[in-house]
């Protein structure tokens, strides 16, 4: 049983995940890494609109003061 | 006697419980983790809209300083 | 005497409040539980507009960020 | 001397003080209490709008991370 | 010679200051009091707008996360 | 394999990465320096706006509360 | 070599840097001194806007919180 929310994105590593972002802006990408601010970095990461990918930009670092959500479920 | 706020979360935990953001988003989900942040990690989640279901999620993570208030008697 | 505004929380505990966010939005209800973050949790808690009940949410976890303030004299 | 800001505060402890808010709100109210987050609270507090009083709210804990400036004089 | 931003304000106390804070307000009074959160206390403050006096305040504290700079060369 | 966020940023040290800022500004540079708050030194930096070179402004520190990612495959 | 954001910062000491904060202004002095929280102070400071000299403000303490980025390339 997961006891901290930390443990969820523990379980996400390596797997696919939706990332929603403080201005509305969502990526897509393979979850690489995060740290206990919620900075994450995704691999081959897709950003979407309106739930069409808008560009590919690869590895990316976010910021984690500028996420809402993270779903593993993407 | 609850005496600290925390409390009322971890009596909530595996129930639902609706979740509110400062953006004005309404999330409902199973409480399955959350920690002294207020990150908070639902199972089974349905993002609402007017009170209406606008799309299920599943497993969510949600970063505690875009929450307003969570209610566990959703 | 009461120096510290804590004090002033502790002795409203079980007791009416007015809560107001930083969104305009208000809560009144039974002050169970506090911390030093002014995360607050209340029982039998409604939602007003305008001084009129909007609705009820029983109890309700409110995170401290978006307080702007609070009052025993509900 | 004062060599601290909250020196200031101590100075105006159970005298009428103005408090702005970030939002533009005024209170005017007897100095209870306060902490180093600027948390206060005031007693027989009136909420202003342009000079002319609002509301009497009694006792109110106001967030110290809402409060612009607070003056002794008023 | 002047390493540290506080030894500025250090050489400026009880000397007239400008103020001006995120919402574009601006005060010029005497630097009574600061901390390192640039809280500030100033003495015969005025209130400025378009360079001219709008109101006259006396005492006033200033929260430091409010404010966007201090100029010393009021 | 990388687990923490920092190091892929430590990957891309001396490489060109795009950063992009709360509001909505670009840069592109050789990344110099950066630290745990996620400040950043950029060299050879250009301002982009829709794509395209805005100004060259050299070496730009930039704070990291401001940013929202980078990409170190710019 | 640098491997710290602020060791730029350090050798841009006495020379010249813009600074632009998060509401748009930009200012351009003598970088006299700045902190771990990036509070900085300028010497011989001019406001500029559309890269015209607004006005001149001498020594001006900006608060670090305030601040976008710092180019010592100015």
């Amino acid at each position: 049983m997961e006891a901290r929310p930390l443990d969820a994105l523990n379980n996400a590593r390596g797997k696919n995940v939706l990332v929603e972002l403080k201005n509305g802006r969502q990526f897509v990408g393979a979850l690489k890494a995060f740290d206990i601010h919620i900075n994450v970095v995704l691999d081959n990461t897709e950003e979407r609109e309106n739930g069409q990918t808008k560009r590919k930009i690869g590895t990316v670092f976010l910021r984690g003061d500028t996420i809402i959500l993270i779903s593993p479920s993407a």
